[in-house]
């Protein structure tokens, strides 16, 4: 068993008024020293077995194909331990 | 400049149907193997100057205060290298 993190944001060219959202309310509950903020997703997928090159070769398809748009997004596909 | 990054993923007690609905897609795909899927949320935040202990004791009280809800929600904070 392991999990496999998937972290899908827009891409830099992209707008993403969720980020714009958050970066405004920051000053106005006193936060300062934020320049920017960029909301994507993040999906965690247990798998069977171990995260073999295959499994990793699986999700990347996953992650092109039903995780994120490419057109509009850029995703990176990790390990992490299962046991946090 | 650093950038810190702020997930957010339901807590594992909380229903996550879009996590559920992903996971259902999966074999109608053809994607076998993968036994657990949960859909969170992922913030990137530039901040000024390093990620101080002071910088990550603030993006933590954001974390907590505006990116998640704490009653259904965990979050993490972590700082990635900005320049990739």
């Amino acid at each position: 068993m392991a999990r496999v993190v998937v972290a899908v944001m827009p891409k830099p060219e992209i707008l993403d008024p969720q980020g714009k959202a958050v970066l405004g309310a920051l000053p106005r509950l006193g936060f300062t020293g934020v320049t920017d903020v960029r909301q994507g997703k993040r999906f965690e997928l247990e798998v069977e077995g171990d995260a073999t090159p295959d499994v990793l070769a699986a999700v990347e398809k996953m992650a092109e194909t039903l995780l994120s748009n490419p057109v509009i997004e850029n995703y990176t596909v990790s390990v992490e331990q299962a046991d946090r």
